[in-house]
């Protein structure tokens, strides 16, 4: 996966940007600005997490390529997505059997990260995240990823449940952790298999819980409710690991 | 362990609070101060990881308690640590083999915190953290350990090392990970056991390695070099649990 970032000049081409649903992680703002598609731009930059600086006209001016900023600039990255197809034949070339990561709704980049450098040594084939309400491959991911991110298949798609249906007749087997489950070291996670982790708040929607072929408890001795998402996603894995190597 | 948030005023006893080793969250400055008592303080603040924040002087009048804040106003918090000694009787107290993490120098608040939070839900007895070159009880932390300071026991001591040997006199073993190291599932991490994972960047100092009877390795296939130091934590304190369960 290749990492290049752009720049999006002008109101118009920036609100855009953002109504596509294209990871923003910057906007420069000329200062004092304060008409309605500027403000609207604010709000948009805030509901995804882009950082938003205000800066003077020179700065914007020097930034510009276009020489048409109308006051406005925003740096977007742009990670290519993976699709699902390709993550199944990285599993094919390597004649294994697919093990893939599922992100229901994961939202702090960090996490994000993590995840994709656990994915990625504990020999995962790819990670799906999908398009709304989750954090897409942004530079603070990338970062967070320790480089994980340019080996490591990230697909984004649209519906979730109906991915892990279509990746139900290709022979995987889905498995998602929660509290009311059978202790992980009890269930087969042998074979081709999709691991779903829920998201730091809510953990795995109902939805998604229902399409699960098993589901599967971490032991847990203390008083708090549930570890860090990537922390889960983790020892999760690496039981899959583990029974992988014991098979 | 209760958590209170207190002031300190004035430029000396800011400075000393930074010196003594004190948990600084923030510090408020007078706008335009450029004096040398100042500009240590930031020097120490930024070592530390403390927020800056300049301000005026209305706002520094309004937040000062004693009237004579000469201009700096710092926020410490004052998360109550524990010692090695009530670790033990933790253990002891619950008929347990005493099951201790060990943080060699983890600078990441988030990654800290995570790892209260896995100590916990692990049922670890308590973590030892290094008075220096290592993050301390933050209120970052409390946040990222979702509550989980509050039970779990946090000791901070001076010499990891020195503590190693102690603890070895009370009957516990220590494993360390290593890329070097034997795989984790092939290991006995049975009985009282201190896990000891290392900083982000280097990983386990070679001082406190050679402190270990184990180096345990977590099995890793992908590209890049290692795990997040959460992450790793996670995944051997779950191996301690499994093999916990199954003995």
């Amino acid at each position: 996966m290749k990492y290049e970032e752009f720049k999006i000049e002008g109101k118009n081409a920036v609100i855009e940007a953002f109504r596509s649903g294209k990871t923003i992680d910057r906007v420069f703002i000329l200062e004092g600005s304060h008409d309605g598609t500027t403000n609207t731009i604010i709000k948009e930059a805030k509901k995804c997490g882009a950082i938003v600086d205000f800066v003077k006209k020179e700065r914007l001016d020097h930034m510009s390529e276009t020489g048409k900023h109308q006051g406005v600039i925003a740096y977007a990255a742009a990670y290519e997505y993976s699709t699902v197809e390709e993550i199944l034949d990285i599993a094919r070339g390597k004649d294994e059997p697919p093990f893939i990561i599922l992100l229901d709704s994961i939202q702090d980049p960090h996490n994000l990260g993590a995840i994709i450098r656990t994915a990625n040594l504990a020999g995962a084939h790819g990670i799906i995240i999908p398009k709304r309400r989750a954090v897409g491959l942004t530079a603070t991911v990338a970062k967070a990823s320790a480089g994980a991110i340019n080996y490591t298949p990230v697909a984004k798609v649209t519906n979730l449940a109906d991915t892990i249906e279509k990746l139900k007749k290709e022979g995987l087997w889905f498995v998602c952790a929660d509290m009311d489950g059978e202790l992980m070291y009890d269930l087969n996670l042998t074979g081709p298999i999709g691991l779903v982790i829920g998201n730091e708040g809510e953990g795995v929607g109902r939805l998604i819980k229902e399409k699960c072929d098993f589901i599967s408890k971490i032991p847990m001795y203390g008083n708090i409710d549930s570890l860090n998402a990537s922390v889960a996603a983790g020892v999760l894995a690496y039981e899959i690991v583990r029974q992988r190597i014991k098979a």
